[in-house]
């Protein structure tokens, strides 16, 4: 008998991560592309703004995990105007993400790598920050659409 | 050499989830009295009522997958009128969560179990699923602080 003795394995927790992915591509959707730019609360950040942070975190953490890489924290927004873009570049991150997960093994979660040079954690660490800080976002997001009269996909659809 | 070959042990998750309950409750801490029953934006919920939620699901949730009970979705949000009463609520089950999680053993996670009598899924799922919907509508009260002219607490701060 083979018993499972992991709390999760790598391959359950990326298709977790890219499940959460998906439902903020559905968030990025459900913006009017002028607010999805300029739409804001208490002087808070556009979610385009917000999109750009976790573009800049999700691929490129993935790479400076995999490449043990210290690249320092970049986003590049200024580079991205429309919501089309976003989505085409949101796409991108998804297989990126994916190719660099499957050089990870089991064992290097609990390799200390130090993210962006600047992040000197385990690498289950700074994923669960990544993914983590992706639902915090989204979660904003959500506020945004709803005070725009705008009905958000549901939480659980992935 | 013992090579660690999991990408997280249960104690780890704990004290992730705990960090997290642990943020939550200091966002909870940073409104007002008033605001925290009755801010809010777009028709959501006011905070105390997400925050009922959370706790309806965080140490009730831990019973249900512990004991392998169905009980019913339960809120009790209208026993609790003050945010003093909230944060002691808080701490109980920041206690009862401990209890139970000492219950589970890393097999324990690949279990399924029809939590809440509804989400037949896997235990590690279903904790994942609780702890992300903290994090989701905790990123909504940072919304509801911000137009409040409030400083969240920071996010990395656990």
């Amino acid at each position: 008998m083979n018993t499972i003795v992991e709390v999760i394995s790598p391959e359950k927790l990326l298709s977790h991560w890219q499940g959460h992915r998906n439902l903020t591509r559905k968030v990025i959707e459900a913006f009017p592309e002028k607010d999805f730019f300029e739409f804001s609360i208490g002087g808070m950040r556009s979610f385009s703004a917000l999109t750009s942070e976790l573009l800049a975190m999700g691929a490129p953490g993935m790479k400076g995990i995999v490449e043990k890489q210290e690249t320092p924290f970049q986003e590049n927004s200024q580079e991205l105007t429309t919501k089309e873009q976003y989505l085409e570049k949101w796409d991108q991150a998804t297989e990126e993400i994916n190719q660099y997960w499957s050089k990870l093994q089991v064992e290097d979660f609990n390799e200390t790598v130090n993210l962006f040079g600047h992040y000197n954690f385990p690498v289950i660490e700074n994923i669960l920050y990544i993914i983590d800080n992706e639902i915090h976002h989204r979660g904003q997001g959500y506020v945004y659409l709803r005070a725009l009269g705008i009905q958000p996909p549901f939480f659980w659809e992935r």
